[in-house]
């Protein structure tokens, strides 16, 4: 960052199914739980940056950036990105630009989705938007349907087995019991994830992240400091087709993001203490843990099966905490500051990508008094 | 602006009616004509800022920004932003930001609507996702009823006739006689607007601007200096629902974003030759002359009665050029900087709003040799 970027405040609803609750109301909440505990008043506040995806075919809502300005009481600029399912990571990277450009000093990030009000096979419709339309779309593929395609090549290049993933879904769940926001709290031994319903071979139920209402959100100021410092922002691009790639095992968006995520910050691998990773389904986090570099091509699953120094999804992951589509990447910054507020440490990361990969963006966040 | 953010390539599909086109092959259309006279090559853009509104519901496709990326050999990081009707000028907004921060130097705006392929009952629905839907949209009101209510208000506080509202979108009609990209290209004589079908009271269908596909595009450097400066980049924001102003018949957004702009650009009112305003409905041309103070309020019509100094809507405006929602803001940029080339002025205005006016962007462009 050319400038220092500071996170201010966070606050999030719980993730879950929210039947009483409008998009208008959990982006409510969450602010409101932001500026609860910030320095600023929402005075400071002078651009607002909304992350949402489904707002419009769920809701029939769009316009979300002049609606949560609405909130604070000197109406400032807000605008509404959207990147699929990296929607909340990249309001987060858009905020940062604004703030070093000197447009900003204090920028709200709110992210949010409201998704079971629609059916299941509204929602899988819906979220198949975030893949190609006319390369992707026509076969019939899913996301369950892509990442079950992901998991099977995996499998038959790496040797990864049934039982090992199993591990994954199971750890993240473990993870989630003690997660105050997390959508499910309880322990879900290895042996009943292989054992949940078939979605879409060789992935189960119980290897994909729940549908969710929620939302949460971020303070980023360059005029109020603080202790943790948004150390690096990055984002890559990927083709959003899986048609036109050279391999479904990695995810190039990944790879070229941590690379420059890393020299932004002055950090590396072995300095990071807590990852929030995006595993929107199981296979999903053994590629992320290779493509960012923390283990080898085929390994990632070691890091379920030996664990290590640095934490993976300690807040429950998508997979127990819930997955309300852009309000994902900002609650993993809050799950980041929080987890090195626990342990002292001082670098934290977040990884969150829309699509099968497609954007990839990366945070890197300094606990300035570890 | 902080750095001098330059205008080096422009290009746009003409709006209309292209069933034959999806938004990937519309928005590559007009990146390939902004490319074709732009100083730099396609290697040179490394951010790409997509405005869309409605892709999801019309398209189902969302995650425009990776999908835009794929047009450059290089996949650039890509986002898309939204603000309804004013998203198009919002990205331009986000890239200057993103130019200022330094993290980009070469940046490609496309803005891209597809709305022809769905039924006018559910343009009309979609687009009211752009009012608040819980305030506005229970009552049954659309955007035409918003500024048909906005229109009888405006007639009973200033006395307008039906007669002198005729002359707006004649006068946009007959300027878009001569622009090649816009969607209707005939003259069209002020009492036959107020003889088409009626819409919403007082408004008729040729006080509307129609339902339109197209794409238009922008580049914006700070690395490739050229002719056409972006001297100012302003937006703001008003409550979304018209049910809590104080007034309907002028917006604040629009009034607070100019005082910025012309701060911004060191310029004022007399100064600009060329305006291009936001007339999705012929009355709300007169709410933004009077808004932007270009005439006292009730009396925006003389500016059509009487003509004036400065252009206004050369290029036909939303009536005759068409809307492709997300496309305006950047065509509209466009069209100021053909204008101040044909016409050797130094500075040309920009004004787009989205919902009844809860977002406005303004851009000053300045023509560096004039």
């Amino acid at each position: 960052m050319q400038t220092d970027v500071y996170l201010i405040g966070t606050g999030q609803t719980r993730f879950g199914e929210w039947w009483g609750k409008s998009l208008k109301n959990l982006m409510g909440e969450a602010v409101d739980a932001a500026m609860e505990g910030a320095p600023c008043s929402a005075l400071d506040i002078d651009f607002i940056v909304v992350a949402n995806m489904l707002g419009e075919t769920v809701s029939g809502q769009a316009h979300l950036g002049a609606l949560a300005s609405s909130f604070l009481p000197h109406r400032p600029p807000a605008i509404r990105v959207e990147a699929a399912c990296a929607s909340g990571s990249v309001a987060l990277h858009t905020a940062c630009a604004l703030l070093e450009s000197g447009r900003a000093e204090t920028v709200l990030v709110v992210g949010a989705e409201k998704m079971t009000d629609a059916p299941t096979d509204a929602i899988t419709t819906a979220l198949m938007g975030a893949a190609d339309g006319e390369l992707d779309a026509p076969s019939g593929l899913t996301f369950p349907g892509i990442f079950g395609l992901i998991a099977e090549r995996y499998m038959h290049e790496f040797g990864l087995t049934r039982e090992q993933l199993n591990i994954v879904s199971s750890i993240h769940h473990r993870n989630g019991v003690s997660n105050p926001f997390a959508q499910f709290r309880q322990e879900i031994p290895a042996e009943s994830i292989g054992a949940s319903p078939l979605v879409a071979s060789p992935l189960r139920l119980l290897d994909c992240s729940p549908v969710s209402d929620g939302a949460a959100a971020c303070i980023l100021s360059t005029k109020f400091p603080g202790k943790f410092r948004i150390a690096a922002s990055q984002m890559s691009t990927d083709t959003v087709s899986i048609t036109e790639r050279p391999s479904i095992t990695s995810f190039s968006a990944t790879k070229d993001a941590v690379v420059r995520a890393f020299e932004e910050a002055g950090a590396e691998q072995n300095d990071i203490a807590h990852l929030e990773l995006h595993d929107c389904f199981s296979i999903a986090a053994l590629l992320a843990l290779e493509d960012l570099g923390f283990a080898e091509p085929g390994r990632g699953i070691q890091w379920y099966e030996e664990g290590g120094s640095m934490t993976v999804n300690g807040s429950g992951g998508l997979k127990a905490c819930g997955h309300p589509v852009a309000a994902t990447g900002v609650k993993q910054l809050i799950d980041i500051k929080k987890q090195l507020t626990a342990s002292g440490q001082r670098w934290g990361m977040t990884h969150n990508f829309g699509g099968a990969g497609a954007t990839c963006a990366i945070h890197i966040l300094e606990h300035a008094y570890a």
